[in-house]
């Protein structure tokens, strides 16, 4: 923003100051998009570490104080909440209020709210593909969107003016910024993000303690995302159930695949598979 | 090693020249371990790679012209190519030499050698837990097994002497040393590495090119090692099979569990899953 221009966003109000939230807080402060980020957060010590951290202004426990206040208000909770918070909330928004999310699923969240609002409020899905498998504010980063993409999921029903506005805000954060249906969003990433986390979860949780030491970078890396926090995952796998358990059926038949091969000492099948692996890891960069 | 001490090795020759034998090559000479390395390699291009980063004071594409001259030979080979070429290669050492490998598979390898061998020429099979999905000499890094552990895979008939001798060389350019037998060896590994790599590599496999711009850092480190090299690893698959088909099945079998878990919107079995692979993964560190 060139310094003399005015912040667009009068008050911000994040709604869950976890990692992503922080980040957006922090992103948006030092970038000068709002006059004032107000942080909600069901306990104290995770406002007291957004603030310490610079990421919110204020900090609320109850979403009612703040939210009325804001223009924008970004719901950064596990997915199984956003719904029910969104929902509740909207009746004391001002009009002209705008609601968006950063949860991982989109399909059971857009229909959730879609229709349930009142006039003058809209909601857009929102999904920036960013993040870590730490939490909480104290790993908040100002950057953490820079030349991230974020996917923006509108249905027919979405307002067009509402899709720019969100679509403008997380580019003002950095991000590049995709449109894409709630249900292809949810395909996606049952394929992409979803199932990574599952077969990570899954290898992790077979390695016995004794062999610990063994286990180098290759394990390391391929379980990494182990570490994110259970409850919001099962949140994840049960609201995007379909589109996970056709992701991992497809997985499982190509570790069949594999099985097959090694199996049967067939090399050529191996190095065929192995081959279109590396081939599109590299597309990928590193 | 101490300024005035000499070098314990007077000739080191390494058979194969990339990213492991590199690294061997430029960490013996950065600490003065031996007087001259030799490097074999099949191709001209990875010897001038490997002398132009220092890894080897000089190359062959000859073994024979190599491996007589040396008191220690280190075979960095895909592994199913270690067997014919150390048995084929004993012959022509001199008394006294020992001889070690870097191969990700051990009992193939230290049965196919063992009796083998002249009179006076040891084997001790060596497994660095260090690399990464990169190859190539000019990857090479002096640093590599500083802090990192080698598994060296005795058997009832390793000469005592060699399995010190050897374990003092890993030790020597940085490594902690761990002795396991090559069948313990091998089915630690199915599941810390092999694993890891077929799962990785079945994952990139199933990501269609239209979703590459979804797929973000989770993705990507848990698809990091599909990058490896194809032939390398369709060698270990093969040459490890029974342990890697046995670790495949418990995958196979948490897998059914997740899948169980989310199909029947169990969230009490879905977090039970993930909070146990997030304690294991929790403990191995970043």
């Amino acid at each position: 923003m060139p310094p003399d221009a005015q912040p667009d966003i009068q008050t911000l109000a994040i709604v869950g100051v976890g990692l992503i939230g922080g980040s957006i807080g922090l992103a948006a402060k030092r970038r000068g998009l709002a006059r004032r980020v107000l942080g909600v957060g069901r306990q104290q010590r995770s406002l007291d570490e957004a603030l310490a951290v610079g990421a919110i202004d204020e900090g609320f426990l109850q979403p009612k104080d703040a939210v009325p206040r804001a223009n924008l208000v970004v719901f950064c909770t596990p997915v199984d909440l956003i719904v029910e918070q969104v929902v509740s909330l909207a009746p004391v928004c001002a009009a002209g209020t705008l609601l968006t999310d950063a949860g991982s699923t989109k399909a059971q969240i857009v229909h959730g709210i879609e229709g349930r609002l009142p006039h003058g409020v809209a909601f857009v899905g929102s999904h920036p593909l960013a993040g870590s498998e730490k939490h909480g504010p104290r790993f908040a980063d100002a950057e953490l969107f820079q030349g991230r993409l974020t996917l923006v999921t509108p249905t027919a029903r979405t307002e067009r003016r509402a899709v720019d506005r969100v679509s403008d805000f997380w580019r003002s954060l950095g991000s590049r910024v995709k449109e894409l249906s709630p249900e292809d969003h949810d395909r996606a990433l049952a394929l992409t993000s979803h199932l990574p986390h599952l077969l990570a979860s899954a290898l992790s949780g077979v390695l016995p303690p004794e062999l610990h030491e063994l286990a180098a970078t290759g394990f390391r890396d391929t379980t990494r995302v182990a570490a994110g926090d259970p409850s919001l995952w099962t949140g994840i796998f049960v609201q995007n159930r379909a589109a996970v358990l056709a992701a991992l059926d497809m997985l499982l038949g190509r570790l069949h695949s594999f099985q097959d091969a090694i199996d049967r000492d067939d090399r050529f099948a191996l190095d065929t598979l192995l081959a279109q692996a590396k081939r599109n890891r590299d597309a990928l960069g590193t």
